[in-house]
């Protein structure tokens, strides 16, 4: 294989010094790494402050924050050039201060028009920021170039509007793009684009037998559509004065590379997530080789990092109002993967996972990129500690797993996508499906599919339950058939939205970087576990009185005894949440999906809490009508008589740990708010008592968690003096956002949430 | 049902005097013919002349065609409005003389820009033809808006180009439009669009169970694009003044309704073939109830007739060279077909059948619309007569068996798309394949899959024929391992073009006047029918010493002996060419075929037959390289020793007769020219002979003819002096044509076949 290739030759300089291995010979970054990295066990000590050049583009980029802040958000924006990987020149910040470089329009902050998903929406974003629509764009994204979204709604069924409109399914990225794939971006610093496009010109003459089925056929106009990519992020490249045909040749090269990959996938879609993936020891390989030639010093080496990272704090996406309402606050989710285990024992911890937190410290605080550190008690000490130092004063990152992401994906090469979703980098692609309400679904149970908010007939018109107190074995017999109907209805509609995905937003710059024989898989989503959870538990021992309007239709409910809740170490609540992820999963790999992908689910609602809270009625649990859900897997945290983590921080993670992730493999998520004093006296203790609970909540099984460090009165204090906190950054669910950038109701939401003053 | 349509009410004018039956209900256009039809076995005494209306336009248009003609065929183009149902306003030839209105642009003859099916083809015919391309429109349609052209391309494999370039599969409809669907237009009339969009609307209620496989998905879109033309019909019409949405209440609208549907057609898509179907008897009912009521005279009746038929004269499309070397003169296929048995016994035959054909005698010759006649013995003698009058007169008409038709396809409403090929109109929709050189299969067989041409190994490196003389069962075998391969390679290239046909230029006009649940056949075809039978036969009896070149490929080949050839009325070599159908046919239906659509094949080139030839080597039979092949199922007209047709008319259709239509159901096409004088000596003698020449060919079991009655002396003279025969019209295989705007290759080839002087 090798003699075939062009790349030989060219690599002599590019891969001098490194250890080979297959990865020469055919497309294999994680052997490169594995064959090349070096593990650093030591602490932070080595670190190096911010760099002149640094510090004057993060002075020039907060003026433009402040004016984009002041503007809602809105910089600037594009309305006449559909964005793709050649539509616009090389844009910069401070052309000679960029050591690297890479908008995504002409400008700073400006926000590139996207129609391809949805002219609608394109032109929505648009008017509803005060900027004009363009109708010769308007007219050829209607009548020449059909979108994702007008694809989308031409399959529906009515069922499927109706369920969408009574957001028992919810959230469904049939109006935004999917987002959550993560090109390998490490290929085009290792490989070049020329060996890449080789690679999928075999593919494309390898790529099914001569029976041109339909999958067949679509897969094969994929790779064509991947191999143009390819030429055109060479063109993009050019238009910065660098020739990525070839692979990187010394770090700066390495990084500006793999950037110019990101930057593509960002040009070319407006995902809902952009995450760029796990790259911290791949390049620390580079950077270890410049600092032993002598090439670099350690302050340029933190130079260039704290320079992509910079890069990765201005993504910006054009989106629409109701967009901003179900993801609060612009998230973008350039999530970056750092640390982890290696499958060998070897940790995969470099200088490099120091320096990418240490951009924390050099330039504060910032939401993106949503720094996601891959836990094991396993990793060095120094590291732990390190890691933990920076959770407790940014509240900007969050922990995963990694010994769950090791045993359940079969790599030490995954990534987060958005906020919890592992992928195999390069490898596995999934396909977003947002969520299903589960608590509302509770209520549909109750009342044979007649949504207690609208009065529509949702779903079958199932028996309705009738006494004055709810019976727990009809329930469970009612709640079967009605999460047997959503489940079905769920996944077909999103069979739709992917099927036209591919058809209308296909990534192909993304998908050129990874294998095309990928694995996919296709991502539900629960919202409400918790009060889902307590509302059966008071179904099965509160005995609940139910209140019913003229028509009959329960609408409110209250429970007279106590009831075992989730999130207070109660093995038998908890057992019923994981009852109820298990049934519905079940019920979700009955169906065909797209693709043939592999189902998984997540208990994940990002800021969508609120707004799937607005749509559900009053819940048996004592939860009152609109009040948002608790997020993620987090127990509820409503004011209710028998309601509310009563047992304490540890207790609340027990109850979290025991969901089975094996069983919602897109994951769970777990934000937690900790009053500082709750940890210790000092910053050492509270360091290393975070650090400790840390290792516990991980080994114990726990699978994610947003930790952040600080009291209620501070978040009080910001939302009544905004201008004192522009910084000001949490942890919400998934992902970090400045405080300032949250809606009033969700501002009022995160305070209402327990903030953990003891363990 | 009934209670539920909102046409019940709307219809009581437009249906009045109408006998009731299940069309009311639903969609039913053949049970409403047969409820209303009024069956004619009078003469043509009853037909009126020209009316100075029709004498007006007719004269005005030949003036543009001349104007046309001197431009080489282009009156005006289009170069920035891609052409769709309701891109342009309203245009006329003369408009207060028109009774039927409407324009595929604004201006009579002017081509439209239609960049759907590729964007290099639509620009290759404005530069071919001096005009200017429009670089925002090449930007749309490259950047941002795929085509069907570039899809296919991007799924090709490197053995599908290699077949492609070297001509074993030919004329693919890769870089045109596939065409051959004809929508049924005369629902607009019967039922209004409202009524139709009613339809559509409850056939996505009822597409799909909930499972939403791939094909569910695409057939919902599919419905809802179909939704979306029929509402631009109406608006394309009322641009017009006309209210569509409501039925037609008399003759004038019934035909200016059932217009605007093919207007639409031909306004969204650039087919191959652009057949508008069996109108005859359908709008025979409409003028007869305005006949009885004394709304309108014959003398009008017949005037409306011609200016429907001066429409279907006036189509044009913006067509490539290349497009035009396959397909010589300009034809569109306005396919109309006539007459016909019902399957209750009557004739189809109305007043209306005669005033179509009249229109040749008021209008004169003319190529479109491309009229052709169900024909049986069992038609009305009165009908028989006229039709072998005017083809006779004409050499304009074509004769399809209407016999086997009603056998075949189970249904007294077929109709001809394009030259030979039936469709249950409404009903059934085609996957047109253009066609596999079978005679250059006979080559390949010799040479291993080598290409006698460019010496391309196209396909797997077969065992070459070694032998001084070719070996016959040896040849059987390569032969048959020659076609096996051949099948598959050419199903799976149309899969690929039918897949990206529906995905880029999808028909939705067309298709949202057919039904929802269409039967689908895939249609392929075969060339070189007469010369591998032919060759076959020399192979066995002539004893074929080969000549080789320094390479050892076979390059000539010498038939030492006689043996019997193909349209002679020889039993074995008749038996042999339904052999290679039959094999072949086998092989093609072994195949995955796109949306399990039903195989086909014909034995039809149109006019390829000059380009086949050109790419085709010399062949065992003795046939010299690079001579036109014969076309469709026509026997060999080439000189050579054993060649050619020896044993006049009647000896030729009798071997034309015995292909076995079963095996073609895509259609056997046959083209004879006959000396008058070898009809008869009088008028009278000559049309009852040709009627008789045409009951026994067709009760024999031959299915098509096209008819020329001529000298070979007035195609010569024609040839020498195109001035003095504008509007000489001839039948080449499949269509009518202009002899004038035939390239002087292909009126080389026409002067060189076969005038049959005695029967």
């Amino acid at each position: 294989m090798a003699v075939e290739t062009t790349n030989v030759k060219a690599t002599n300089k590019a891969w001098d010094g490194f250890t080979g291995g297959h990865w020469q010979n055919e497309i294999n970054t994680r052997d490169f790494i594995q064959k090349n990295y070096t593990e650093y066990k030591g602490d932070d000590s080595f670190l190096e402050p911010i760099a002149p050049s640094t510090d004057k583009l993060w002075t020039k980029l907060q003026e433009l924050f402040e004016v984009e802040h002041e503007q809602n958000g809105v910089y600037d924006m594009d309305n006449n050039i559909p964005s793709t990987l050649t539509s616009h020149g090389a844009g910069y910040l401070i052309k000679e201060e960029e050591k690297i470089v890479g908008l995504q329009t002409d400008k700073p902050l400006k926000q590139a028009f996207q129609p391809f998903g949805g002219i609608k929406m394109a032109n929505n974003a648009l008017t509803s920021n005060g900027y004009e629509v363009d109708e010769n764009m308007t007219k050829v994204f209607t009548e020449w170039r059909k979108t994702h979204n007008q694809g989308v709604f031409d399959a529906y069924t009515p069922e499927m509007r109706l369920a969408r409109k009574n957001k028992i399914i919810t959230g469904l990225p049939d109006a935004y793009g999917r987002g959550r794939i993560i090109g390998d971006y490490r290929r085009i610093a290792l490989y070049g684009i020329d060996f890449l496009m080789e690679q999928k010109k075999k593919d494309h003459d390898n790529c099914g037998s001569n029976v041109m089925l339909d999958d067949v056929i679509r897969l094969r106009e994929e790779i064509s559509e991947q191999y143009r990519a390819l030429a055109d992020l060479k063109k993009m490249a050019a238009s910065y004065g660098f020739d990525i045909s070839r692979p990187a040749e010394n770090a700066q090269e390495a990084i500006q590379w793999l950037y110019f990959g990101y930057l593509g996938a960002i040009k070319a879609q407006n995902g809902a997530a952009m995450s760029i993936g796990r790259i911290s020891a791949f390049l620390d390989i580079y950077i270890q080789r410049d600092l032993e030639r002598g090439d670099i010093t350690e302050f340029e080496a933190q130079e260039l990092v704290d320079h992509l990272i910079m890069k990765l704090r201005m993504v910006k996406f054009a989106r629409t109002p109701e967009y901003n309402s179900l993801f609060s606050g612009y998230p973008i989710w350039a999530t970056l993967s750092i640390a982890g285990m290696g499958i060998d024992g070897r940790s995969l911890v470099t200088k490099n996972d120091f320096r990418i937190l240490h951009t924390l410290t050099n330039m504060g605080p910032s939401p993106e990129p949503n720094l996601t550190v891959l836990y094991s008690s396993h990793l060095p000490e120094g590291f732990r500690t390190y890691a933990a130092k920076i959770a407790k004063e940014s509240s900007s990152i969050q922990f995963e797993n990694d010994d769950l992401l090791r045993a359940n994906w079969g790599s030490d090469d995954c990534a987060i996508a958005c906020c919890v979703s592992a992928t195999v980098v390069g490898k596995d692609m999934q396909f977003f499906g947002a969520r299903a309400n589960l608590v509302k679904a509770v209520l549909y149970a109750i009342n044979g599919c007649q949504d207690e908010k609208t009065k529509m007939q949702v779903g079958p018109r199932f028996r309705r339950m009738e006494g004055e107190t709810l019976d727990f074995d009809e329930f469970m017999e009612n709640y079967k058939q009605t999460l047997d109907w959503l489940a079905e209805l769920y996944v077909n509609t999103l069979n739709i939205i992917h099927y036209m995905h591919d058809k209308y937003a296909y990534e192909a710059a993304q998908l050129a970087l990874m294998d095309t024989d990928l694995k996919r898989t296709f991502a539900t989503g629960i919202a409400g576990i918790s009060h889902a959870t307590d509302s059966i538990m008071a179904i099965k021992y509160g005995n609940v009185k139910v209140i019913r309007d003229e028509d009959g239709m329960a609408v409110d409910y209250v429970p007279q005894n106590e009831f075992p809740t989730y999130g207070n170490d109660n093995e038998e609540a908890d057992a019923m949440a994981n009852w109820i992820l298990d049934y519905f999963m079940t019920q979700i790999k009955r169906q065909h999906t797209y693709r043939n992908s592999t189902p998984t689910t997540s208990l994940l609602t990002i800021t969508s809490n609120v707004v799937y809270g607005k749509a559900t009625g009053n819940t048996p649990d004592g939860r009152r009508a609109g009040k948002p859900l608790a997020p993620g897997a987090n127990p509820s945290y409503q004011d209710g008589k028998f309601l509310g983590e009563k047992n304490g921080l540890l207790a609340s993670l027990n109850s979290t740990a025991r969901l089975e992730y094996e069983h919602a493999r897109d994951g769970i998520s777990n934000t937690q708010t900790i009053n500082p004093n709750g940890l210790g006296k000092d910053d050492t203790t509270r360091i290393n008592n975070l650090r400790n609970v840390l290792d516990g909540y991980f080994d114990k099984g726990g699978y994610h968690i947003n930790v952040n460090v600080f009291t209620n009165e501070l978040l009080l204090d910001a939302q009544k003096h905004p201008e004192k906190y522009p910084n000001l950054t949490i942890r919400v669910s998934g992902y970090a956002v400045k405080f300032r950038d949250l809606t009033p109701e969700q501002q009022a939401d995160v305070i209402s949430r327990t903030s953990h003053d003891h363990m």
